[in-house]
């Protein structure tokens, strides 16, 4: 089960714009004040760094990850999530020809 | 002024992915189930087709936009607004090494 909408939310009307627009997200306020991002990556090989450990939830398209430390490259689609370690840095790619890797960024 | 954040409302979490990432934009809906997006396009010359009629507004950087039987192109910054009928063509340009062009597109 992917995470189709996401209710009762504030959402901040100006998008981040990283990577010249490979990654786009937008972030999003609970009524408990609590935030998370809604985002999308294109096709592109990325490198990303967290301040807060992070939880990457895909859903919809796909990407392959790679964790620091790590030298294996793992896929993640619909439905599924993986985590970072704050203050680290992570590589996303999806490759040139696939559907864009949509995503919800939870934050701590 | 313009509007930096939306409140109460729900959001979509797949981006609608357009002219191959060059407009990337997410549905919300709110409380009472009117449905807006937000949105953001990169430096591009694009054409889009309206089904209902729209409202631009500009929530950050700029853009060139045409109107359905004008030859004008007219600018559009942040806390301002154009219309467009429904059913139609315009166009909306961001010039190369601008900042890109964040909205709220309006329905109805």
């Amino acid at each position: 089960m992917t995470t189709e909408k996401i209710n009762n939310i504030s959402v901040t009307t100006l998008a981040n714009v990283y990577f010249d627009g490979k990654c786009i997200s937008y972030g999003i306020t609970y009524a408990d004040g609590s935030k998370k991002s809604v985002g999308v990556i294109l096709p592109a090989s990325l490198t990303f760094s967290t301040g807060a450990p992070e939880i990457m939830e895909c859903v919809g398209g796909a990407c392959d990850y790679k964790l620091p430390g790590s030298d294996n490259w793992v896929r993640s689609e619909a439905g599924e999530k993986f985590s970072i370690p704050g203050n680290a840095k992570f590589d996303i790619r999806v490759a040139q020809g696939f559907a864009a890797y949509h995503y919800i960024c939870h934050f701590g």
